[in-house]
Protein backbone atom coordinates (compact mmCIF):
# COMPACT_ATOMS: atom_id res chain seq x y z
CA UNK A 1 0.00 0.00 0.00
CA UNK A 2 1.66 3.35 -0.91
CA UNK A 3 1.05 6.81 1.16
CA UNK A 4 1.07 10.11 -0.11
CA UNK A 5 2.45 12.65 2.96
CA UNK A 6 2.41 16.40 2.48
CA UNK A 7 5.27 18.33 4.64
CA UNK A 8 6.18 21.64 5.67
CA UNK A 9 9.66 22.61 6.85
CA UNK A 10 11.76 25.92 7.93
CA UNK A 11 15.12 25.02 5.84
CA UNK A 12 17.15 27.53 8.12
CA UNK A 13 18.88 24.92 10.29
CA UNK A 14 19.17 21.81 7.55
CA UNK A 15 21.33 20.68 4.93
CA UNK A 16 18.51 20.59 2.75
CA UNK A 17 16.30 17.58 2.39
CA UNK A 18 18.49 14.76 1.32
CA UNK A 19 21.41 13.78 3.79
CA UNK A 20 24.97 15.92 2.80
CA UNK A 21 28.52 15.08 4.16
CA UNK A 22 28.00 17.15 7.22
CA UNK A 23 24.32 17.83 7.90
CA UNK A 24 21.14 15.61 8.12
CA UNK A 25 18.52 15.90 6.06
CA UNK A 26 14.76 16.51 6.64
CA UNK A 27 14.39 12.68 4.96
CA UNK A 28 16.12 11.12 6.85
CA UNK A 29 14.82 12.73 10.15
CA UNK A 30 11.34 11.94 8.76
CA UNK A 31 12.48 7.97 8.00
CA UNK A 32 13.73 7.54 11.29
CA UNK A 33 10.80 8.40 13.01
CA UNK A 34 8.78 6.68 10.32
CA UNK A 35 10.53 3.83 11.08
CA UNK A 36 10.15 4.26 15.00
CA UNK A 37 6.28 4.53 14.62
CA UNK A 38 5.61 2.03 12.32
CA UNK A 39 8.24 -0.15 13.52
CA UNK A 40 9.86 -1.38 10.81
CA UNK A 41 12.60 0.25 8.71
CA UNK A 42 10.51 2.47 6.07
CA UNK A 43 12.03 4.67 3.13
CA UNK A 44 10.53 7.76 2.10
CA UNK A 45 10.83 8.97 -0.92
CA UNK A 46 10.33 12.76 -2.14
CA UNK A 47 9.03 14.70 -4.83
CA UNK A 48 12.43 16.17 -5.36
CA UNK A 49 15.85 18.06 -2.95
CA UNK A 50 15.14 20.80 -1.70
CA UNK A 51 18.50 22.94 -0.81
CA UNK A 52 20.18 23.64 2.45
CA UNK A 53 18.26 26.62 3.73
CA UNK A 54 15.41 26.28 1.55
CA UNK A 55 11.57 25.92 3.24
CA UNK A 56 8.64 23.95 1.96
CA UNK A 57 4.95 24.91 2.57
CA UNK A 58 3.67 21.27 0.78
CA UNK A 59 6.71 19.31 -0.42
CA UNK A 60 5.58 15.85 -0.76
CA UNK A 61 6.55 12.06 -0.32
CA UNK A 62 5.53 8.52 -0.68
CA UNK A 63 6.07 5.38 1.47
CA UNK A 64 5.07 2.08 1.50
CA UNK A 65 3.47 0.18 4.32
CA UNK A 66 0.68 -2.28 4.87
CA UNK A 67 -2.88 -1.10 5.16
CA UNK A 68 -4.98 -1.04 8.76
CA UNK A 69 -2.91 2.35 9.81
CA UNK A 70 -4.74 5.10 11.41
CA UNK A 71 -3.39 8.04 9.59
CA UNK A 72 -4.71 10.74 11.66
CA UNK A 73 -3.06 9.53 14.41
CA UNK A 74 0.53 8.74 12.64
CA UNK A 75 0.51 12.01 11.64
CA UNK A 76 0.42 13.31 15.31
CA UNK A 77 2.86 10.51 16.66
CA UNK A 78 5.29 11.70 13.94
CA UNK A 79 5.05 15.12 14.58
CA UNK A 80 5.85 14.48 18.58
CA UNK A 81 8.63 12.53 17.08
CA UNK A 82 10.09 15.32 14.40
CA UNK A 83 11.68 18.71 15.73
CA UNK A 84 9.17 21.62 15.42
CA UNK A 85 10.69 23.03 12.33
CA UNK A 86 9.84 19.94 10.61
CA UNK A 87 5.84 19.14 10.58
CA UNK A 88 3.78 16.25 9.04
CA UNK A 89 0.52 18.14 7.82
CA UNK A 90 -1.45 15.30 6.00
CA UNK A 91 -1.01 11.83 5.24
CA UNK A 92 -3.63 9.93 2.60
CA UNK A 93 -4.12 6.67 0.89
CA UNK A 94 -2.36 6.75 -2.90
CA UNK A 95 -2.97 5.34 -5.71
CA UNK A 96 -0.62 1.79 -6.42
CA UNK A 97 1.24 3.50 -8.77
CA UNK A 98 2.03 7.10 -7.16
CA UNK A 99 5.29 8.10 -6.68
CA UNK A 100 6.47 11.37 -5.64
CA UNK A 101 8.90 12.33 -8.12
CA UNK A 102 7.32 10.48 -11.44
CA UNK A 103 3.62 11.29 -11.04
CA UNK A 104 4.84 15.46 -10.53
CA UNK A 105 3.33 16.79 -13.34
CA UNK A 106 4.10 20.37 -12.00
CA UNK A 107 6.14 21.68 -9.26
CA UNK A 108 5.57 25.90 -8.09
CA UNK A 109 8.18 27.53 -5.83
CA UNK A 110 8.13 30.99 -4.03
CA UNK A 111 11.19 33.31 -3.84
CA UNK A 112 10.31 36.15 -1.20
CA UNK A 113 11.67 39.55 -1.37
CA UNK A 114 11.46 42.93 0.83
CA UNK A 115 13.03 46.17 0.59
CA UNK A 116 12.65 47.13 4.43
CA UNK A 117 14.73 45.78 6.66
CA UNK A 118 12.78 43.66 8.86
CA UNK A 119 14.02 41.27 11.68
CA UNK A 120 11.24 38.78 11.34
CA UNK A 121 11.93 38.32 7.25
CA UNK A 122 15.67 37.75 8.27
CA UNK A 123 15.10 33.95 7.49
CA UNK A 124 11.70 33.30 5.10
CA UNK A 125 12.81 36.20 2.87
CA UNK A 126 15.75 38.03 0.49
CA UNK A 127 16.50 41.67 1.81
CA UNK A 128 17.09 43.75 -1.12
CA UNK A 129 19.12 46.76 -1.14
CA UNK A 130 17.80 48.54 -4.18
CA UNK A 131 14.71 50.08 -5.31
CA UNK A 132 12.89 47.42 -7.31
CA UNK A 133 12.10 48.50 -10.25
CA UNK A 134 8.82 46.59 -10.72
CA UNK A 135 7.85 47.49 -14.31
CA UNK A 136 10.93 46.45 -15.32
CA UNK A 137 10.99 43.06 -13.06
CA UNK A 138 7.64 42.15 -14.98
CA UNK A 139 9.00 42.78 -18.19
CA UNK A 140 11.89 40.70 -17.64
CA UNK A 141 10.15 37.86 -15.87
CA UNK A 142 7.80 37.29 -18.88
CA UNK A 143 11.01 36.37 -21.12
CA UNK A 144 11.59 33.03 -18.86
CA UNK A 145 8.27 31.66 -19.43
CA UNK A 146 7.57 29.05 -22.29
CA UNK A 147 10.31 26.25 -22.83
CA UNK A 148 13.68 27.40 -23.23
CA UNK A 149 17.81 25.75 -23.11
CA UNK A 150 18.14 27.12 -19.59
CA UNK A 151 21.89 25.99 -19.53
CA UNK A 152 22.46 29.74 -18.55
CA UNK A 153 20.39 29.72 -15.48
CA UNK A 154 21.56 26.33 -14.31
CA UNK A 155 24.09 25.66 -11.48
CA UNK A 156 27.63 25.85 -12.58
CA UNK A 157 28.38 22.64 -11.70
CA UNK A 158 25.99 21.24 -14.35
CA UNK A 159 26.44 23.41 -16.83
CA UNK A 160 29.91 21.34 -17.91
CA UNK A 161 28.45 18.52 -20.26
CA UNK A 162 27.16 19.67 -23.82
CA UNK A 163 24.99 16.71 -23.52
CA UNK A 164 22.94 17.91 -20.34
CA UNK A 165 19.46 18.64 -21.38
CA UNK A 166 18.55 22.03 -20.18
CA UNK A 167 15.57 22.37 -22.00
CA UNK A 168 12.73 22.94 -19.49
CA UNK A 169 9.67 24.93 -19.30
CA UNK A 170 8.08 27.47 -17.06
CA UNK A 171 4.44 27.68 -17.02
CA UNK A 172 3.91 30.41 -15.09
CA UNK A 173 6.57 33.19 -13.58
CA UNK A 174 3.70 35.85 -11.74
CA UNK A 175 5.52 38.45 -9.53
CA UNK A 176 2.96 39.31 -7.11
CA UNK A 177 2.68 42.58 -4.52
CA UNK A 178 1.74 41.51 -0.94
CA UNK A 179 1.82 44.76 0.66
CA UNK A 180 5.41 46.25 0.77
CA UNK A 181 7.00 42.97 -0.03
CA UNK A 182 7.23 40.77 -3.37
CA UNK A 183 6.75 37.49 -4.47
CA UNK A 184 7.92 35.65 -7.39
CA UNK A 185 5.93 32.46 -7.97
CA UNK A 186 7.28 30.25 -10.30
CA UNK A 187 5.44 27.27 -12.02
CA UNK A 188 7.39 24.67 -14.39
CA UNK A 189 7.81 20.99 -15.02
CA UNK A 190 10.77 20.80 -13.97
CA UNK A 191 13.33 22.52 -12.29
CA UNK A 192 17.45 22.45 -12.94
CA UNK A 193 19.41 22.62 -10.16
CA UNK A 194 19.67 26.66 -8.28
CA UNK A 195 17.48 27.61 -11.34
CA UNK A 196 14.78 29.46 -9.21
CA UNK A 197 17.55 31.39 -7.47
CA UNK A 198 19.50 32.00 -10.78
CA UNK A 199 16.71 33.36 -12.32
CA UNK A 200 15.49 35.33 -9.05
CA UNK A 201 19.19 36.71 -8.99
CA UNK A 202 19.10 37.62 -12.19
CA UNK A 203 15.88 39.47 -12.17
CA UNK A 204 17.46 41.35 -9.79
CA UNK A 205 20.23 42.18 -11.50
CA UNK A 206 17.52 43.57 -14.29
CA UNK A 207 16.03 45.39 -11.93
CA UNK A 208 19.04 47.19 -10.65
CA UNK A 209 20.36 47.89 -13.25
CA UNK A 210 23.43 45.77 -13.14
CA UNK A 211 22.27 43.82 -16.37
CA UNK A 212 20.32 45.14 -19.64
CA UNK A 213 16.97 43.69 -20.16
CA UNK A 214 17.98 44.03 -23.89
CA UNK A 215 20.64 41.60 -22.99
CA UNK A 216 18.69 38.55 -21.68
CA UNK A 217 17.80 36.87 -25.37
CA UNK A 218 21.75 37.07 -25.82
CA UNK A 219 22.63 35.44 -22.49
CA UNK A 220 20.03 32.74 -23.08
CA UNK A 221 21.54 32.32 -26.39
CA UNK A 222 25.34 31.87 -24.69
CA UNK A 223 24.54 28.63 -22.52
CA UNK A 224 26.84 29.86 -19.95
CA UNK A 225 25.89 30.28 -16.57
CA UNK A 226 28.67 33.33 -16.20
CA UNK A 227 26.68 35.47 -18.42
CA UNK A 228 23.66 35.94 -16.41
CA UNK A 229 23.15 37.35 -12.80
CA UNK A 230 23.80 36.43 -9.39
CA UNK A 231 22.49 33.40 -7.58
CA UNK A 232 19.76 35.15 -5.14
CA UNK A 233 20.48 33.26 -1.67
CA UNK A 234 18.24 30.19 -0.65
CA UNK A 235 16.26 31.46 2.62
CA UNK A 236 14.01 33.42 0.44
CA UNK A 237 12.96 30.08 -1.84
CA UNK A 238 10.00 27.64 -0.99
CA UNK A 239 8.07 24.71 -2.43
CA UNK A 240 4.77 26.20 -2.36
CA UNK A 241 3.02 23.26 -4.52
CA UNK A 242 3.50 19.98 -6.45
CA UNK A 243 0.95 19.53 -8.99
CA UNK A 244 -0.21 15.68 -9.63
CA UNK A 245 -2.49 14.83 -12.42
CA UNK A 246 -5.01 13.43 -9.80
CA UNK A 247 -5.18 14.71 -6.10
CA UNK A 248 -3.61 17.96 -6.28
CA UNK A 249 -2.98 18.70 -2.79
CA UNK A 250 -4.26 22.34 -2.39
CA UNK A 251 -1.92 24.79 -0.18
CA UNK A 252 -4.40 25.98 2.60
CA UNK A 253 -2.44 29.09 2.79
CA UNK B 1 19.48 67.12 22.29
CA UNK B 2 17.10 63.74 22.73
CA UNK B 3 16.93 61.40 19.88
CA UNK B 4 13.70 59.43 19.91
CA UNK B 5 14.23 55.39 18.05
CA UNK B 6 11.77 52.87 17.34
CA UNK B 7 13.36 49.22 17.47
CA UNK B 8 12.25 45.91 15.83
CA UNK B 9 13.50 42.75 17.54
CA UNK B 10 13.42 39.28 17.34
CA UNK B 11 13.43 38.31 21.45
CA UNK B 12 13.71 34.34 20.69
CA UNK B 13 17.53 34.62 21.19
CA UNK B 14 17.36 37.10 23.79
CA UNK B 15 16.72 37.34 27.55
CA UNK B 16 14.89 40.28 26.84
CA UNK B 17 15.01 43.80 26.73
CA UNK B 18 17.03 44.20 29.81
CA UNK B 19 20.03 42.65 31.20
CA UNK B 20 19.62 39.56 32.74
CA UNK B 21 22.13 37.48 34.53
CA UNK B 22 22.69 34.93 32.60
CA UNK B 23 21.97 36.26 29.60
CA UNK B 24 22.57 39.89 27.70
CA UNK B 25 19.53 41.99 27.04
CA UNK B 26 18.19 44.31 23.48
CA UNK B 27 19.19 47.63 25.19
CA UNK B 28 22.80 46.67 25.92
CA UNK B 29 23.47 45.83 22.66
CA UNK B 30 21.52 48.60 20.99
CA UNK B 31 23.69 50.81 23.24
CA UNK B 32 27.04 49.20 23.17
CA UNK B 33 26.58 50.01 18.87
CA UNK B 34 25.59 53.41 20.03
CA UNK B 35 28.81 54.46 21.75
CA UNK B 36 30.46 52.47 19.08
CA UNK B 37 29.15 55.02 16.66
CA UNK B 38 29.09 57.76 18.39
CA UNK B 39 32.14 57.45 20.00
CA UNK B 40 31.12 57.92 23.26
CA UNK B 41 29.03 55.95 26.14
CA UNK B 42 25.38 56.51 25.56
CA UNK B 43 22.48 55.54 27.14
CA UNK B 44 19.63 54.15 26.08
CA UNK B 45 16.33 54.41 27.87
CA UNK B 46 13.37 52.01 26.65
CA UNK B 47 9.28 52.70 26.86
CA UNK B 48 9.82 49.31 29.21
CA UNK B 49 10.67 46.02 29.42
CA UNK B 50 9.82 42.90 27.49
CA UNK B 51 10.64 39.65 29.14
CA UNK B 52 12.58 36.84 27.69
CA UNK B 53 11.29 35.33 24.33
CA UNK B 54 8.91 38.48 23.59
CA UNK B 55 9.36 40.23 20.36
CA UNK B 56 8.32 44.00 19.13
CA UNK B 57 7.50 45.57 16.07
CA UNK B 58 8.10 48.98 17.56
CA UNK B 59 10.21 49.50 21.00
CA UNK B 60 10.56 52.73 21.68
CA UNK B 61 13.59 54.39 22.96
CA UNK B 62 15.72 57.60 23.88
CA UNK B 63 19.30 58.58 23.96
CA UNK B 64 21.00 61.94 24.55
CA UNK B 65 23.58 63.52 22.18
CA UNK B 66 24.96 66.63 20.42
CA UNK B 67 23.33 68.31 17.30
CA UNK B 68 24.93 67.18 13.96
CA UNK B 69 23.98 63.58 13.45
CA UNK B 70 23.27 62.60 10.29
CA UNK B 71 20.17 60.15 11.64
CA UNK B 72 19.78 57.66 8.34
CA UNK B 73 23.49 57.64 7.89
CA UNK B 74 23.18 56.65 11.93
CA UNK B 75 20.64 54.24 11.27
CA UNK B 76 22.37 52.61 8.95
CA UNK B 77 25.27 52.08 10.72
CA UNK B 78 23.52 51.00 14.02
CA UNK B 79 22.11 48.02 11.54
CA UNK B 80 25.64 47.27 10.50
CA UNK B 81 26.72 46.73 14.09
CA UNK B 82 23.85 45.55 15.37
CA UNK B 83 22.66 41.55 14.97
CA UNK B 84 20.31 40.91 12.51
CA UNK B 85 17.05 40.02 14.84
CA UNK B 86 17.37 43.60 15.88
CA UNK B 87 16.57 46.24 13.97
CA UNK B 88 16.92 50.10 14.00
CA UNK B 89 13.98 51.37 12.13
CA UNK B 90 13.77 55.15 12.35
CA UNK B 91 15.69 57.71 14.51
CA UNK B 92 14.50 61.23 14.89
CA UNK B 93 14.69 64.17 17.34
CA UNK B 94 12.59 64.64 19.74
CA UNK B 95 11.35 67.08 22.02
CA UNK B 96 13.31 68.33 24.97
CA UNK B 97 11.31 67.02 27.78
CA UNK B 98 10.67 63.61 25.89
CA UNK B 99 11.39 60.30 27.46
CA UNK B 100 10.13 57.03 25.92
CA UNK B 101 8.71 55.49 29.27
CA UNK B 102 7.49 58.29 31.05
CA UNK B 103 5.97 60.59 27.85
CA UNK B 104 4.30 57.28 26.71
CA UNK B 105 0.16 57.18 27.04
CA UNK B 106 -0.01 53.95 26.00
CA UNK B 107 1.33 50.82 24.56
CA UNK B 108 -0.15 48.27 21.97
CA UNK B 109 0.61 44.31 22.51
CA UNK B 110 -0.40 41.88 20.11
CA UNK B 111 -0.40 38.49 21.11
CA UNK B 112 -0.74 35.81 18.15
CA UNK B 113 -2.53 32.31 18.19
CA UNK B 114 -2.81 29.52 15.76
CA UNK B 115 -4.56 26.27 15.21
CA UNK B 116 -2.85 24.25 12.61
CA UNK B 117 0.99 23.21 13.23
CA UNK B 118 3.15 25.24 11.19
CA UNK B 119 6.89 25.55 11.60
CA UNK B 120 7.27 28.55 10.20
CA UNK B 121 5.32 29.96 13.48
CA UNK B 122 6.58 28.51 15.74
CA UNK B 123 8.51 31.43 17.36
CA UNK B 124 6.12 34.02 16.61
CA UNK B 125 2.52 32.55 17.81
CA UNK B 126 1.24 30.17 20.12
CA UNK B 127 -0.37 27.03 18.77
CA UNK B 128 -3.13 25.99 20.27
CA UNK B 129 -4.51 22.18 20.81
CA UNK B 130 -8.24 22.88 21.20
CA UNK B 131 -10.64 24.41 18.51
CA UNK B 132 -11.16 27.79 19.60
CA UNK B 133 -15.07 29.02 20.58
CA UNK B 134 -14.29 32.31 19.27
CA UNK B 135 -17.75 34.59 20.59
CA UNK B 136 -16.97 32.57 23.75
CA UNK B 137 -13.66 33.71 23.57
CA UNK B 138 -14.91 37.75 22.22
CA UNK B 139 -17.28 37.54 24.88
CA UNK B 140 -14.78 36.75 27.75
CA UNK B 141 -12.11 39.51 26.38
CA UNK B 142 -14.86 42.09 27.02
CA UNK B 143 -15.00 41.99 30.24
CA UNK B 144 -10.84 42.96 30.84
CA UNK B 145 -11.45 46.38 28.86
CA UNK B 146 -12.06 49.14 31.11
CA UNK B 147 -10.01 49.86 34.91
CA UNK B 148 -9.76 47.07 37.15
CA UNK B 149 -7.21 45.66 39.70
CA UNK B 150 -5.19 43.08 37.98
CA UNK B 151 -3.68 41.24 40.76
CA UNK B 152 -5.63 38.20 39.51
CA UNK B 153 -3.30 38.79 36.39
CA UNK B 154 -0.17 40.09 37.88
CA UNK B 155 3.02 37.98 38.03
CA UNK B 156 2.89 35.55 41.07
CA UNK B 157 5.91 37.46 42.49
CA UNK B 158 4.42 40.46 42.41
CA UNK B 159 1.29 39.84 43.99
CA UNK B 160 2.62 39.15 47.43
CA UNK B 161 2.54 42.49 48.41
CA UNK B 162 -0.94 44.06 48.96
CA UNK B 163 0.15 47.49 48.67
CA UNK B 164 0.97 47.17 45.25
CA UNK B 165 -1.07 48.91 42.93
CA UNK B 166 -2.68 46.73 40.51
CA UNK B 167 -4.89 49.07 39.06
CA UNK B 168 -4.78 49.13 35.39
CA UNK B 169 -7.01 50.36 32.33
CA UNK B 170 -7.20 48.42 28.87
CA UNK B 171 -8.86 50.52 26.54
CA UNK B 172 -9.33 47.81 23.78
CA UNK B 173 -9.08 44.16 23.41
CA UNK B 174 -10.20 43.03 19.86
CA UNK B 175 -9.68 39.07 18.79
CA UNK B 176 -8.91 39.74 15.27
CA UNK B 177 -9.59 36.63 12.78
CA UNK B 178 -6.27 36.59 10.48
CA UNK B 179 -6.98 34.22 8.14
CA UNK B 180 -7.20 30.92 10.23
CA UNK B 181 -5.15 32.41 12.93
CA UNK B 182 -5.83 34.64 15.48
CA UNK B 183 -4.57 37.92 17.03
CA UNK B 184 -5.50 39.57 20.50
CA UNK B 185 -5.10 43.27 20.69
CA UNK B 186 -4.46 44.86 24.17
CA UNK B 187 -4.36 48.72 24.03
CA UNK B 188 -3.89 50.25 27.53
CA UNK B 189 -1.60 52.69 29.92
CA UNK B 190 -0.29 50.54 32.04
CA UNK B 191 0.80 46.40 32.18
CA UNK B 192 1.63 44.60 34.92
CA UNK B 193 4.25 42.25 34.46
CA UNK B 194 2.83 39.01 32.24
CA UNK B 195 0.06 40.61 33.22
CA UNK B 196 -1.02 40.39 28.92
CA UNK B 197 0.18 36.52 29.42
CA UNK B 198 -1.78 36.22 31.72
CA UNK B 199 -4.89 37.52 30.66
CA UNK B 200 -4.52 36.06 27.28
CA UNK B 201 -4.07 32.14 29.20
CA UNK B 202 -7.08 32.99 30.72
CA UNK B 203 -9.04 33.69 27.86
CA UNK B 204 -7.52 30.18 26.26
CA UNK B 205 -9.02 28.14 29.43
CA UNK B 206 -12.03 30.17 28.74
CA UNK B 207 -12.55 28.90 25.25
CA UNK B 208 -11.18 25.39 26.14
CA UNK B 209 -13.89 25.09 28.96
CA UNK B 210 -11.27 24.66 31.98
CA UNK B 211 -12.80 28.02 32.99
CA UNK B 212 -16.34 28.77 33.14
CA UNK B 213 -16.74 32.02 32.28
CA UNK B 214 -19.30 32.83 34.71
CA UNK B 215 -16.62 32.98 37.43
CA UNK B 216 -14.99 35.53 35.99
CA UNK B 217 -15.82 38.45 38.11
CA UNK B 218 -15.08 36.39 40.86
CA UNK B 219 -11.36 35.64 39.80
CA UNK B 220 -11.01 39.29 39.48
CA UNK B 221 -12.40 39.97 42.97
CA UNK B 222 -10.16 37.29 44.29
CA UNK B 223 -7.40 39.30 43.94
CA UNK B 224 -5.23 36.04 43.73
CA UNK B 225 -3.33 34.45 40.72
CA UNK B 226 -3.65 31.31 41.23
CA UNK B 227 -7.72 31.45 40.77
CA UNK B 228 -6.77 32.63 37.12
CA UNK B 229 -5.85 30.67 34.31
CA UNK B 230 -2.27 29.78 33.01
CA UNK B 231 0.21 32.02 31.40
CA UNK B 232 0.24 32.00 27.51
CA UNK B 233 4.45 31.60 26.31
CA UNK B 234 6.09 34.55 25.66
CA UNK B 235 6.61 33.42 21.76
CA UNK B 236 3.43 34.81 21.10
CA UNK B 237 3.84 38.26 22.61
CA UNK B 238 4.86 41.19 20.53
CA UNK B 239 5.04 44.57 21.75
CA UNK B 240 3.18 46.38 18.82
CA UNK B 241 3.38 50.33 19.72
CA UNK B 242 3.93 52.80 21.70
CA UNK B 243 1.51 55.74 21.98
CA UNK B 244 2.66 59.05 22.83
CA UNK B 245 0.77 62.16 23.05
CA UNK B 246 2.66 64.18 20.04
CA UNK B 247 3.85 62.01 17.35
CA UNK B 248 2.76 58.35 17.40
CA UNK B 249 4.95 56.26 15.42
CA UNK B 250 2.45 54.08 13.06
CA UNK B 251 3.66 50.49 12.53
CA UNK B 252 3.64 50.09 9.32
CA UNK B 253 2.72 46.60 9.07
Amino acid sequence: MIFKMIIAYDGTNYGGWQNQHNSIGIQSLIEKALSTVLRKPTEVTGSGRTDAGVHAHAQVAHFSFDDGVHLPKLVISLNALLPKDIRIRHIEKADDDFHARFSAKSKTYHYHIHSFSDPFKRHYSYYVHHKINLPLLKEAAAHFVGTHDFTSFAHEASTGSASRNAIRTIHRLDVIEDHADLRLEFEGSGFLYKMVRNITGTLLDISSGKIPLSTLPDIFAAKDRTQAGKTAPAHGLFLAQVNYASTSFKDSK
